[in-house]
Parts: structure tokens; sequence; C-alpha cells
């Protein structure tokens, strides 16, 4: 019982994929995906903060980078549940939170539970830097997702999650940050070598349009 | 919708590595496992026949063959859940189950559906052969662990595996199979080279010491 | 010499790709075929079964299971010797039932002995389940190649691994089982995306159009 | 020229992995080091913070997750260049600073170069954050080559690498952050399975004694 | 200090891979990619020989097998430098050289260092030799990049390497391999299945054109 | 027909591993194996011409690098051929063989065809060049089973395959090359960390001390 514990956990995180039970030409650890969601949790707080908003930045950080860490306990199997239905996917959320509490009760000294209970809690609230973590888990998802369909993966799943990723992302489409990502990060994305003959320009065509209008 | 998903879906089962989470020197798959298991359980069930009983070779096959096929729902996670509860286990085999039943009747065309749902359900009840599935998955895993602890791996968790997987066959040692595994096959294991210097012929030796003398 | 030996060179499977020599996007191991066969052969000796021919099910499952093992003796060299004329085919077959003969000499105890050999032997024969096993052996060898095809694999090998493994399961139109594959299943893999945009769909043309005629 | 190529950057430190030209038993790719480095930062830093000490938290996060991006420009070197002289090093080091400059000239919008330019400066300064960095980057140091110790690996250079990492978190002893890690982190650590059969105890044990008596 | 050293750096060579920080569908080692020189160089040595020109082929092998040794100090980064100047280009060159001294002053016997010195030194001078190391090199990381772009790579550095690549070789046209290469080799490779819809002729056809008309 | 397909084989080199079918910690593929014995046999020959032997320095590097390109017809399958007899390896042998002259019939140009079938032609003869290449492969194939079993791999292969690789290097103790290795770097080799620990040394012993008092 002990930090050194939790130090050796985050290794483990290096050891869960991403989307299992696909092909994929390239895989993405839980701890490389949590490193991608943080920096990017941090390019569009900074744009919210230009924007004149407040931002907690340790806040922001701390939901940021363990918002996936009790995906140790049973694994990334969130995404590729096309089969689940609301009930089920509120069940395995439950046991995860269940785990988590667990790990913390028997692996970290008591002086440090209270802080680990706040890090490791679901951090998608409805405070701004809640928001943003939804928004930079959804945009690493996008890209994941991107990768894949630029590469050539024919599995169907990466056009749903691509749709999945965008039309939540656009939820948001109010925030300074994500009118910067829909105006000018998207579009240089869809300007890629090869997009023009994949599905994604007319997917993502709609939604653009609108945000764009808008937002103007 | 159509048999052509159910053939892509067994190369899903390639794309799931068992016990996530943790550093292993060999990975194993999902479709790996079950080979090996179907080919176990083929062994158990001849030696149990020479013994005189009466194994329905079909079924026997059916079950080992497709056990694990449901893990392409949420994944494996069963074994690494050491901070789980019974109830937490039991919320879980649902999810996994009810997901199954809607990729039938989603995936697979109307006259197949009963034989599928035949083949997917669990195989482990009382009947010789699903004795025999339970002792053949536990062989596997139990080879799986003295692997890993054989080339020198640390965690602790193969060590919990071999004992879980070891106990687990030890209850059904009134079997002529497991006779056999106790007395032949588990010695000749420990008799690998570099086993005296780890923690098994230990942990070993009171289950095999009492299984030989009951046995005699 | 023991069992202990045998369960250990299931593993060994694990450790052989298919199609060594040549860049795949996804690699398959033996054991993985082996799983792939044996699942497919239970779904094609289903349809015989509904169509009214009697199968011999641990006849089926025996064959499927087991008929490549002793790819641990010279490795699976089989599909790309392009350069190899059929009498050096012939010796290659000849080199690697030599061996395992001699491995089961050395190894499995006497008492088993037959029993592998039976396992071990040629399973392609001239009954139905030897011809479901030649059909099962090549339907996967098609969804592998078919599989590095849509991936956008540009060696041409696939592309004669794809054309042989059809025209060989081609030859055997008459069961039940491969109309029903020429009939339902390929024409829905032909439908998967892109591949129109590949050289499949005419390659596929006129096998398909002659076997729906007859069929009918 | 966009914040598009800088969000695909990300994925490029999955491809670059730690210490290249050693054999490892399991790879870190910059951007699990990076997560990793942040994590033990976050721990640090509330130990200090509980000590009573003012942690600037955006900036340490900033630090911490941002300190080896640079090695997008020459890779992750400076680990096993023991055949270098100071000078050399140095002269590296000038090279990557030089790269991330026209990095972020060329590819960073202007209104988020100073952010970015900010961002990539050297973070191991005097400042209570600069030195948690530092040490937070020795104990993943310190860690990936304890795991290789522990899993057998005789390479010379982790036992290097191992003594470098701990001296120099020693260096910082006087820190109630490096304190804990010293009397509780480290112990449980050496206490872990195998490792009294290694080098390390003998190795750490004067330094941790000397550290036990002069912080009491 | 010792040949057993040297013997072990060789195996160093297979765990560096070329251009690191790149996704690639197809990784190649150091220790490859140097195998593959040598031959091409054979090769090319043997069209000039043909061709009624004095070829030192001890030079030439010892100057194609170690011409990427040195890669062994500071790793495979000359390739995706773009954000680099010639300057740093310069200063990264004088590095790797100073370490490659220290190297064979610690570990090589004093009986070999010299032999080691003319090893390792720079290969690529203006004897035929000379050249042809510089033309091989480039023609194998031509193929690295063919290859990359074939399989639908659409990271834009590979057509940047291909393209730097053929303007190196074709500043050697005058000589005969050079010849042989453009006139034989590469409209074979662009021959190649899917290139037709790549890039790769439009880039490659005004070289071609003009290499054909002067060399007829 | 032509070479580009020759160029392109050798990457197909890169995707054949060493002794297949068993658990390694390292992988080697055969170019990389290819690369380190040409490099063994470039100081091999040196040390021989040190000792006023005459090597011709193109038949030496032609017979190291080209030695198991035939490898790309039947694999590395050489190696564990444990339960082959002399009879079998010699069909094999003449399998391979027999596709290399296919394989130059078809796709080699006529003016290289005398040149390929030179090099492709088995290199092991009385020459002092081709018994350097004995002498090198089994180097090479003991520093990898070396490496194994430093790493603490349990398969009793690599103790068979040192022991064999130690006794072909050994009937050549004559020669200057192999009293150096002898006396110089197979101690320094089994100086290693470990090695005392493992059953290398007695292994070792007899020979070592035998080829020492001989030599002297």
């Amino acid at each position: 019982m002990g930090i050194h514990q939790y130090f050796k956990s985050l290794v483990d995180l290096e050891n869960i994929y991403r989307c299992p039970g696909k092909f994929k030409y390239q895989e993405h650890s839980v701890a490389e995906h949590s490193f991608k969601v943080t920096n990017i949790a941090q390019f569009l707080g900074y744009v919210e903060e230009q924007a004149g908003n407040k931002i907690d930045w340790r806040v922001l950080y701390e939901k940021a980078l363990n918002h996936d860490y009790s995906e140790l306990f049973i694994g990334d199997i969130k995404t590729p549940v096309k089969y689940a239905t609301e009930e089920l996917r509120g069940m395995l959320s439950e046991v995860e939170e269940s785990m988590a509490r667990n790990f913390i009760k028997r692996e970290i000294p008591k002086e440090f539970q209270a802080f680990y209970r706040h890090l490791l809690k679901e951090g998608k609230d409805q405070t701004l830097e809640g928001k943003i973590l939804a928004i930079a888990d959804k945009v690493d998802l996008l890209y994941e997702s991107f990768g894949e369909i630029q590469k050539g993966n024919p599995e169907a799943i990466f056009i749903e999650i691509y749709s999945e990723a965008l039309a939540t992302i656009y939820e948001y489409r109010k925030l300074s940050s994500v009118k910067y990502f829909l105006k000018e990060i998207l579009p240089e994305m869809l300007a890629e070598k090869g997009i023009n003959k994949t599905d994604l320009p007319e997917l993502t065509a709609d939604i653009i349009t609108r945000a764009l209008k808008e937002n103007d």
C-alpha cells in the first residue's frame, strides 16, 4: 500500500490500448490519449482566456490529465459498445467508479486519499473547465478516427466515431474555443491530402456551414 | 446483416489481448486462447473417454471453441478485476450476455439465430462437457501465468492467477482427466528449467501432495 | 517426454505467422488461423446438416482444429511458394509429415500416440468433413487476402491468393454450404466499402455469375 | 501552417521511443513519459503544498506537460550518450532549441507564437516548479530503469541510468516531496519481489541512509 | 573493452528505427537499411564494372556496410530535420563523429583502432566507390519512401524524401549505373500497381524524360 | 521481370524472422542477421590478414552478404528442426536451391543472371573465405542464443543452439581468427553480468580450456 503502487499503475495505462477489438494502423495507449487530451485542453483553455473568460488552470489540468485513469479497472470499452443500451452504459460506469473507490481505499495512503478521490472523480461537469475536458476528449477521438480514415482503414466504426465526436464538439459551438476549432482547425484537417476522396468532407459540410454562419 | 459480419468478427478476436493493463513478455489474443482451450479440452475429453466416460464430442467442441466469443463486446476484463466484488462481476456478465443477444439479433440472419444463441450461451454447466470446458479454460490460464513467471515477470498478478487457476482445477480432482493432469502434466511443468528458483513449487506442493494421496 | 510438451507446443503456434516474407497490415498466427477455420467449418457443417446431410461433428472438429499443427515443423511456407514446382511442394509436404511422426514418437506418451497420429494426419480427404475442411481453410485464406486488399496492400501476391482460394472454393459449388457462401456471403463481402475501387469485383464476377446460374 | 499541424505533431511524440538503440522489455514513448512526468509532478506538488509551500499549479503543469516536446526535432538522444562530452551535449541542446524556434515560426499562427515559445522554453529553472519538474523527470527515468532491471535486462546502461537519476533526485533532498520519496516510495520500490537479488539495494543503501539521517 | 562490445553494438543497430517520429506502415532498422544499401551498391558496382570501370570491391563493401554505424551515437535524425538549417546539420554531424572517435578509443582494442577509424570515417567521397555509396544510400531511401507512398501513407514527408532522394540520384546521371537505374529500374517501380493514382508519376516525369534524352 | 523485383525482395528479408515458432525476447530478421554476419566476417577477415593470410575481400563480402538470400523461398527453418533427420535436411536444402534458380530465371534480366547465380550459390566451401563465412554465421547464431539466455529465456532450444554453434566454431580453431575469438571475445562474453548464474560457463569451459592449451 503506497504511492509506489500508484506510480507503477501509471505504466499500466501504457498497456491499455484504445478501441480494442478493431484493426487499427496505429495504436494509441490510454497514457498517450491522456497526454494529448491535456495538451488540447491547454490550447482550448488559452483561446477561452484570450476571449476574456476566466480559466482555473489547476482545475483544467487536473480534469484533463486524470480523466481516464479509471480505465485501469475495466479497460477502454466505452467506444465500441454499439450494441449497448443507455442502461448498460450506466451500469458499466457504476462498476468503474466503484472499482476506483476500492483502489483508492486499498492502495493510497490515508493522507492522500481525499486528493485522489478528487482527482479521479468524473470531470465532465458544467463548469467551463468541465466543458473544455469534454471537448478536448472528443477532439482527440476525432483525430484518432481521422488518422485511421486518412490511412485507409475500412472499418465503418471509425466513420461512426468521427461523426459522433464531431457532433458532440458541435454542441459546444457557442464557446470561443470551439468556434476557433470549427473555423480554423477543422478546415485545415479536411484540406489534408487524400481526404477529398473520403466520405469526410460531405459528412462534415453541413455542420461546418451552419457553425460558420451562426458564429459570424 | 449476414454471416459475413460474423466471419469478420472472428478477426476482431485476434485484436483483443488477454489480461490488458499488465506488462507481459508474451501476449495472447482471445482467438489464440480459444484455440488452445479447444485443444486442451480435446485431450481431457479423450482421457475421460479412455476412462470409460461418455463424451458428447460435438457439445464439447462447441463449448470450448465459442466460450469467449462474447468478449468481443466488453473485452477481456475478468481476470484483473481484483478490486471487484461478486456483485460487480455479476453485472458485467449480464452486460456481456445482453450485448451478445443484441449482436445476434442485428447481425445474424434469422435462420441461424437459434444456432448462434445456442453456441454463445454460457458453456460452463454441470455436464461432463461443461466441466471439461471449465478445466481447460483454467489449464490454459495456468499456462499463460506459468509462462510469465518462468520468463521472470515480476507482476504479482501472475502468481495470483496461477494460484486461482490451480485451485479451480483441483476442485475437479475426482475427474480422471484432472487426476492425469495433476499426476503427470503438472509435475512435468514444475520440472522445467528455472522453476525451482520461483515460488511455484512451494505454492503447488500441498495441493499436489493431497491430490496424489486421495487419488491413489 | 509428455503431454506438457504438447501443451507448450500449442503456444509455439502463436509464434508462427502466416505468409512470412510479405508485408502485411495485419499478421495472423497459425493458432489464430486454426481457430477461425474451425469456426468457419462449424458454420459450413451446420448448413450441410440443415440441407439434410449427415455430419460427423467429432471428425469435423478434429480435422479443422488440428489441420495445421505440423506447421510447427517447417513453418507456414505453402502459400508464397510461387517459384516452387509441384514436385518441390510434394517434397516439402513429405518432410513435414516425417517430422510430425518423429515428434509424436519422441514427445507423446505411448498411450496417446495413436490418438495424435490420428489427429495430425492429413485431414483433407473425400469425406464430407474432409471437403468442409478444405473449403473452410480456403475461406479463411480468402478473408486474409481480402483484408489486405481492402486495406490497400499493393503486394500482387494477395490478388493471387484471393483468386486461388476462390477458385478452390468454387470447385465445391455443388455443396449446399458453398452455394450459401457464393450466394450470400461473398456478395456481402464484395459490397464492403472501397471494394468497388479494387480489382476484386471483376475478378470475382464470372465465377459468381456462373455459380448462381447453375445453382438456381 | 496552423494549430492542426501542432495537434498532429502530438501524435508524432507517440512514435519516438525513449532510449533508442538499447534492448528493452518495455518501450515507452515520449508521449507516455510526458504523461507520467506530469502525474508525478502533480503528486510532488501536492506534497509541497501540504508542507506549506506555495505552488503555481498552472506553471507546474505547463512545465511538466511540455518539457520534452522539442524531442520531436532530434529525438530522445540525451540518455545514452555516454560517449559524449559536456560540450557535445551543449551543442545538441542548442540544435534542439533552434529547431523548436524554427517550428514555431513556420507552423504556429502568429497570435499563438508567444504562448508556444513560453510553453516550449526550458522548464528546469530555480523556481520550486522548475525543481519539481527536474525531480519528476528523474523519478520517471528511475522507474523506467527500475522496470528493466526488475525484469532482468542485462544491459549495464540501466544501472547507470538508475544511479544517475537517483543521485539527481538526492540533490533535492531538502524538499519535502523528495523527503517523502526517499522515506516512503523508494523503500517500497526496493521491497518489490526479486529486487533483493539485484544490485539495487546496495547501490541505493548509502544514499538512503544518509538521506534519512539528515532529514530526521 | 573489447571486440565483444563491438559485436554487441551491432545488435543495437537493430533497435534504431529510421525516420523516427513519423507514422510508418513498415519500420526499417538501421541494420536492415545497411544490409540493403550494401546489396544495392553491389549491383551498382557490377553495372559500373560491366561498363568498363574499375571497382575496388573491398573499398565499396567497406563503405556501404559501415556507413551508418555512427547512428548508434545520436540516432537516425538526419532525414526529418526540416526545421534544421545547414549550420545545425553541420553541428549534428560533428557531434556524431566526435562520439564515434570516443567510442573507438574506449571500446576497441589498440591493435584494431586504426582499422575501425578507417571503417567508420565518412565514406561519401569523390571516388567512384564513394559515389556509388551516395547513390545506393539514396536508392534505399527512395524505396523506403516509395513503400510508404504506395501503401497510402498520408504524411507529406515521404513525398519530400522521395523527391530529395531522386534529385540526388539524378545528379549522378552520367554514371552507367545511374543510367541503368533511371532507364530500367525506375520505370518498373512506377509501373507498380496503384502508383498511377499517386503524385509520383508527375513528380518523376520531367527528370526521367531529360535523363533518357541525354543518355540515348 | 527486372532488378526492381530484386530490390523489393530485399525488403521481404526484413519480414522473415529467425527461428520462428519459439518465444524470443528479441526478434532478428534475416536482413539483420545478414548485416551482422557480414560485419563479423569483416572483422575475422582482418584478423586473418594481420596473421599473414591472403583474403579475397570481394569474395568474402559476397559470400557473407548473400548467404541467406534464398531463405526468401522457404523461410528460416533450418535452426529448430530437431525432429528432422539428415536426409530431410538435405531435401529441404534442395528445395530451397531449386526455388532460387527458378527465381533468377523468372525475375532477373538475362544480362545479370550469371552474376546472381554466382552470388546466390552456397558460399560455405573450403576456401578461407568460405570458412570465414561458416564461422561468422555461427558467431552471430551464438550471439543470438546468448542474448536470449542472458535475458532469461527458458526455452531449451537456445542452449542447444549455443552448444551447436560453439562446437562448429571450435572445429575451425586452427584459424587465427578463431583463436582470437576463443581467447579474447568468448571470455569477455562469458564475463557479462548474470552469466555466472546460467549453464553457459560450465558448457563452455571444457572447449575453451582445450582450445587455449592447443593453441598456446
